[in-house]
């Protein structure tokens, strides 16, 4: 019986999750993802994350992986998870990885996005992504302050303080602000990892910035300082969405396939 | 004591609401509104609205009409209101109209926006305002038969035959086909009036010209059968939004304010 290895790209509105990671109890997206793949498969699957995102925080392009002996040819199985996952929880693609692919350790960077809603009244369809924040902003002085933040530096005044790795350098490979006409103001992050609660400490911080109670030049002492309290607050939830995860091309190692 | 008459535009998710009109028990948008304005002013309000519509239809520029004595300044009203009123449903606007203005009676035209999401996987985000439907549509059939559509016509046909009105004759002003990048295609329709379920008929009979299941020049004939099973299914409520209700410029009227 050959066991396939399978990377799955799966979407989520966060909304009515207690986050990625697998709780007793209660409503999670990989509880949600194993509990389909066991009632699919008839076998016990457990699912790795390429990444853990918080209670509300939403995904379009999460990535996770899992084994399994059940010979459903690859390209139908998105349709099979589809037709037993909830409407806020959707398969996007399916593709079969050799043996040594691992939807964390394989990652080489990720993409978020938070949104800020500026409009007085929030934009009722899309309130479920966005965080409503009725103030006026100036991107230019954000954008000057992201530039600060891309690169390699020790991200600890812009992670939360119970973070408990050790190792707080990382790499910011972009760090835009996108603006767009319906009162909405995209903050894009992409690097090679994120601290807890990372993005949406940056997000408050250039916010900060954009309400001119932080200089864009003040960026790099914040980061120097290594104390949580030199940058702004965290916010919330709702506005992150990661969007992208991504991996070095595993296709010239298919010949690795057992079979 | 001087009683204003105000017109209110809101905005809702229909999702979760059976519909525009007060039902004993039921979460209705007429009877949240009445909730909250009677919680907000210490008043009986009732609430007038231009058109009821079904359960899990969506607005944009829903309007309505409502008395009251309690002073609050006109441009405070929307602020009172949203601080009152849950995330689902949302006042845009509020003015002071003549006492003769109706919501229902003085209008004179309605836009309704009827939206497919025709691709193999639904928009996740947007997935609460887009009727999945998974078929490649042909959108240049679909605008030569809605062509058929536009003008003076007895809507009989093409709307449910439960409809107790005697008059099924109404006006549309236009019918548009829209296709947007992202595998979204919108129905828009303005008329002066709309028979019960006529804008989801509408979309199911344009449906199956798409699928070429009906030719565009069949729809003449459509109409003159005066028979709902002449024409294409009801499509479900959630592709339709009630994006906005046109009238008359009262501005001019606004002497008759009794101060």
């Amino acid at each position: 019986m050959t066991v396939r290895k399978l990377k799955m790209t799966v979407s989520y509105d966060g909304t009515d999750y207690s986050g990625f990671q697998r709780q007793p109890d209660k409503r999670t997206v990989q509880g949600m993802l194993e509990e389909c793949l066991t009632r699919v498969t008839g076998e016990s699957v457990t699912v790795t994350g390429a990444g853990r995102t918080d209670a509300g925080v939403h995904a379009l392009g999460q990535v996770v992986h899992f084994e399994t002996s059940v010979p459903i040819p690859t390209e139908r199985w998105d349709r099979v998870m589809n037709a037993a996952l909830p409407r806020d929880l959707q398969v996007q693609k399916v593709e079969r990885v050799p043996p040594k692919f691992h939807a964390r350790k394989s990652a080489c960077w990720k993409r978020y996005r938070y949104t800020l809603d500026t409009g007085r009244i929030p934009d009722l369809f899309r309130r479920r992504f966005r965080t409503h924040y009725p103030r006026s902003l100036d991107p230019g002085q954000m954008k000057r302050a992201a530039r600060h933040l891309v690169g390699t530096h020790d991200f600890t005044s812009l992670s939360a303080a119970r973070a408990s790795v050790e190792n707080r350098v990382r790499t910011l490979y972009r760090c835009d602000i996108l603006e767009e006409e319906s009162n909405a103001l995209h903050i894009e992050v992409v690097g090679n990892g994120f601290l807890y609660h990372m993005v949406r400490i940056i997000a408050g911080t250039l916010v900060d910035v954009g309400l001119k109670k932080i200089a864009p030049d003040d960026l790099p002492g914040i980061l120097s300082a290594k104390d949580r309290s030199a940058a702004g607050r965290t916010f919330p939830p709702e506005g992150l969405v990661l969007v992208e995860v991504g991996y070095t091309p595993w296709e010239a190692e298919e010949k690795e396939f057992p079979s």
